[in-house]
């Protein structure tokens, strides 16, 4: 690792492969379609390793990735996200090219905005099952088929089906909560599709998120799958038992660059623009990462866990335990589990380091 | 602004040049250096104004932004910093071709790192003058001393004074209590620079944080000022009384791509990865951004404020005054204040919009 100079997101391979395999082999299982979403890694080399493994479909989170993906040789792209009618210019020029799907959410002009579409492009309804972000609710159901009878108006919009994310499964209190609320969700968007499967025949119910879909065995009632996060996990992750240390799969390579013995901390270059704001709970107070050691093929975890407790732009501060103090050196990198990867990989898009 | 298609950064020029002018007048009237941090804006443009203004040293806080101004012609630049061992080629690189000076924070293996400088660099020490964040205690003056005869040693380096920031003014309960916090600091770096004085004897004191810098009408005691956030300032300096809404040059524009009549919230393209998770406490709950609706020529702010109340890595929630939601529509832009300008800035980079 001695060519990191700056902050970088330190890859490692053998365990990316082992999550992919694993959510693989869940969807082949369960019988249903398995669209990662990319926002997570947003990466030529990590998207070639699901190629690998057999999978055409994905999902990301904005135009630009799609545009990056596509230019990638990727074909079969839902951006889900609510459509931003101002890139309509971005989708036409995709649509020509490759199957692109968007997301309806809710309001939007939709004469207006079909009138400008130049190809064909599927969609589907974003519904909202919890999380209170965006999309319809499960029973929305005439305000939904007034929706759909609008698009209906013009050819070049498809009804493919509908599109759900527990967002809230990331706040939940136990893992042992997540399957009975997804049985129950699941049970309202079957309701849905029953009803809706009547006029348009071929809809799916399309299902995203790291939590249920590492924690749940089978996914009934589903027939896409669509979880990011697991091709990393990270600290937030870990820390609700959704996975064990053994799976994360990125770490942050901080340089050290000041030490100060009276108060066992040291500081690196890795800050807010690096790791994100975002943060969890240890001890009553925030911490933006975990430490781990790089060695020769990966990186171990200390005994005892030590967290970033601040950060500022660049800057990341580290309180450490007495030893692990002592044999760190300025000029030495250190890694840090980023609380979310998500945020991590965006930040450090194109400074990826593959072990 | 038809072509702001995805979240951009608004930047007002009127507002920027006002606050570069006060800043700069403020500067001259105290007979100080000023040496304007530009790690907020990132910006050619921006950068292009300072220097209209007079202004031939900077600021920044890595050696990317350094590369940056070089290669757009700026030829005093300090990496307000500490210096990143793992950066030494790309120091003597711009060593070679300009005025580049680093910092020393505490505990840097002088001897190894002095050995393969190529070029003359000045250099300052940074004193932690209690936000302890990194640099040397103002009272440490025995073991300043022994790293200056360490670097004394290769006469490539050169030292210049001591540096500080007073990171912890951005937390000051009140603005009336940054004037005593500043005369007390003031002075026991000015018995700092009195006892190295007799060895080093063109030494100086650089100062830096927005919010002494706005407060105060003179800097007595310093011999330079860093400032960076004051350009644009944000919501964060608008909380703490330390400038006024007019004062705010940088708003994000925001597309809406859904909206929920029930709960009278709308969705925003702009999230953690435009706005950053930085945030601020109104009514004891976290908020990530105000709203504010484009002009012909700017902005306005609503009579009654309204937050981001929720960001995740594209999605931001904006609750709406009933009035005010009826009139925003799918496709419009919203404006919004960011809590944090240097860090919305950062995450916009390469998509700001001068108006």
């Amino acid at each position: 690792m001695k060519k990191i100079k700056t902050p970088a997101l330190v890859i490692k391979k053998s365990i990316c492969l082992n999550n992919i395999k694993t959510m693989a082999e869940k969807g082949r299982k369960s019988n249903v379609i398995f669209r990662p979403h990319f926002k997570t890694h947003q990466s030529t080399q990590v998207g070639q390793w699901f190629k690998d493994e057999g999978i055409e479909k994905i999902a990301v989170s904005s135009f630009s990735m799609a545009q990056f993906f596509a230019d990638n040789g990727w074909n079969d792209i839902m951006v889900a996200f609510p459509f931003n009618l101002r890139e309509i210019s971005t989708l036409n020029k995709l649509s020509e090219k490759i199957n692109i799907s968007i997301l309806l959410a809710g309001n939007e002009p939709l004469p207006l905005f079909t009138k400008k579409l130049k190809n064909k492009v599927d969609f589907y309804v974003k519904i909202d099952v919890g999380s209170k972000r965006c999309g319809y609710k499960p029973e929305s159901i005439i305000e939904i088929e007034k929706m759909l009878d609008l698009a209906e108006m013009n050819d070049k919009l498809k009804f493919k089906g509908f599109v759900a994310h527990a967002g809230h499964f990331y706040q939940a209190k136990s893992v042992s909560d997540i399957e009975p609320l997804y049985n129950k969700i699941i049970k309202k968007l079957q309701t849905l599709k029953n009803y809706f499967s009547k006029s348009y025949s071929d809809i799916i119910i399309s299902w995203g998120d790291t939590p249920s879909c590492t924690v749940l065995d089978k996914f009934d009632g589903v027939d896409e799958i669509r979880p990011g996060n697991f091709v990393f996990y990270d600290l937030m992750q870990l820390k609700a038992k959704i996975c064990n240390p053994d799976d994360i799969a990125a770490a942050v390579a901080a340089p050290v660059v000041a030490k100060y013995v009276n108060r066992h901390e040291i500081v690196v270059y890795g800050g807010a623009i690096h790791l994100s704001k975002d943060y969890i709970i240890e001890n009553k107070r925030p911490v933006y990462g975990m430490v781990v050691f790089f060695t020769k093929d990966g990186w171990k975890f200390p005994e005892k866990p030590m967290y970033v407790k601040k950060i500022s732009q660049e800057h990341g501060i580290i309180k450490m335990k007495p030893d692990e103090f002592f044999s760190i050196e300025v000029g030495d990198l250190i890694g840090i589990i980023p609380v979310h990867s998500c945020l991590a990989a965006t930040h450090l898009k194109g400074n990826f380091y593959y072990i």
